[in-house]
């Protein structure tokens, strides 16, 4: 078995002169329009299939590193956490991973500009932020790749968090995950809009790490999963170089009810779809019959995730007011 | 392509020497633990796989019959349908199997003690009841067997309520369907009880009909619906022979599930489910949580079904006090 310490050796080695005192870096949550539900392996989270994603431009993660004496000491949106959190002891795993040979701590300071553990992915936002900010306090000087890969192995969609825009992860076969990470989709399609829907906050009841485990194992339905997610990332990449809205938002729109349905033949059922979430679902596809190219999106939560064109937000925001628009690729 | 008229004729060729001046039947409602979705043949209603159910005791059709001179005439719960009326031309292309050489129509009054058309399978006890009543009036004298079949020609599910308790309809293999027949399922489990809860009435936004054959010509999860009926039919025999409710209940829950996360993968997507359907379904997880055996299962409609036991009945109705209580084995 590959130990995540040594893919962090291998890309390190050697690197690092030009550390400095500080580091502070931004990153955006991302949602997928071709969901990453599966892993092959745990221990890298390395993916059983490609995704695609759409980054959610100024909402996402800020995070301010420096060294500290001591244990790490970590501030979620201004609040320290006890050390016995789940998201320190997860950090500290992963920090970890860089520690100078001293063993001296981090103090984090992380500011989610989204809500946490609702199914916003902003423990993707939170890792990729991370892995920037340790570059730049230690000086590796990493390219974007190299940084894809070390936000995987804190959070596998934290690898897609690295740019605004469209992004692919590659989902790779090498058993080191040296070719699982993700990069920018080249298109200038600046009218792309996505709009969460917050129907419910507060943690989930099983988190997505599990609750795709629990898929992966169990699930009826899930050998049909890699074919689905592979016919729909064609349909997405083809749509998005075409520019053709209703082929990509039927496609994103197809592939999320394909993963929620792989979590409901899972043993016990996974059901994230609170009576919001179907009453959402149907008023989309109400706005859809009344001439609306509007489409729907779904992670492991209540909340749905709207996806439209800048022309229709007036119209889409009549049937949903409360929505918060996001421009994917700020200027 | 084998006709239905073909099959009729077959049936009942040379009899019906005895019949008299009015047929009069009644047959019980049935909820489907292992569901039929999907036909292997469209004209004779072959399915893809077996399935199993449980009748509903008195819900279910009343069927009174005559011949009358001129067309059709057909009341539903003492309404007179117009010609026009989809029921009314369902019914007569059904009839026009069984007419006499005259061609003289049949006087038809069905009274349904279920919803209609709510996926409460009012189609199922309606034409196996039109089946009893026909062989009544026609003195055919048929076997419960052969009126299963006929009965299958009406509407798939019909087969299975000839009668009361579990019943399992075999899905055969031959093309003419000799070997697609219903039986009943030998248990004395008295104790079995199952429980409609009414969310919502009126007619199905689309027909079951419409939405299997979508779900078979494109739902990405199809391929795995027959190994999983399978696994699933074997489980609730094995259950019903040793009265193990909860490997029943979960087994038939999970298959519900497994149909309709095959719609949702349909392109475009079957919903049946409402915003009450998911609070309902969730509530029955929190009674299972707080240690009652209780189980659903769904159709094609938005409506939850709930299976328990008679020594359970009253901590349920606590949960659910509009629920509507059946004995599917009447004494």
């Amino acid at each position: 078995m590959i130990t995540k310490q040594a893919i962090v050796d291998r890309l390190l080695n050697g690197r690092g002169a030009a550390g400095g005192e500080t580091g502070e870096a931004f990153a955006p949550a991302n949602i997928a329009l071709c969901k990453y539900w599966g892993k092959r392996d745990e221990t890298l989270n390395l993916p059983v299939t490609s995704s695609l994603s759409l980054s959610l431009g100024t909402l996402g993660s800020h995070c301010h590193l420096r060294r500290c004496d001591g244990p790490d000491r970590i501030l979620l949106n201004d609040e320290p956490l006890p050390p016995a959190h789940p998201f320190v002891v997860r950090a500290s795993a992963f920090l970890d991973l860089f520690r100078d040979p001293s063993g001296a701590g981090y103090a984090v300071a992380a500011t989610n500009t989204i809500p946490t553990a609702a199914g916003f992915a902003s423990s993707a936002s939170g890792f990729a932020s991370l892995v920037l900010a340790l570059d730049q306090l230690h000086g590796w000087a990493l390219t974007r790749r190299e940084a894809s890969i070390l936000a995987r192995l804190g959070s596998g969609s934290a690898c897609r968090s690295l740019w605004q825009g469209l992004v692919e992860w590659h989902a790779g076969s090498a058993p080191d995950g040296m070719d699982s990470y993700a990069e920018p989709i080249a298109s200038d399609w600046e009218a792309l809009r996505i709009g969460l829907l917050v129907l419910e906050g507060g943690p989930k009841p099983i988190s997505s790490r599990v609750a795709m485990r629990r898929t992966v194992a169990t699930s009826s339905t899930y050998a049909t999963w890699p074919a689905t997610v592979a016919a729909d990332m064609t349909t997405c990449k083809a749509a998005i170089a075409a520019k053709d809205f209703d082929r990509l938002g039927q496609a994103a729109e197809s592939n999320a009810l394909a993963m929620h349905a792989t979590m409901m033949t899972a043993q016990p059922p996974v059901l994230y779809w609170k009576p919001a979430s179907v009453a959402a679902m149907h008023q989309v596809w109400q706005a859809r019959h009344e001439g609306i190219p509007l489409y729907f999106t779904m992670d492991a939560g209540p909340n749905l995730k709207l996806i439209f064109l800048a022309s229709d937000e007036k119209a889409v925001c009549i049937h949903f007011p409360s929505l918060h628009v996001c421009i994917p690729h700020p200027a």
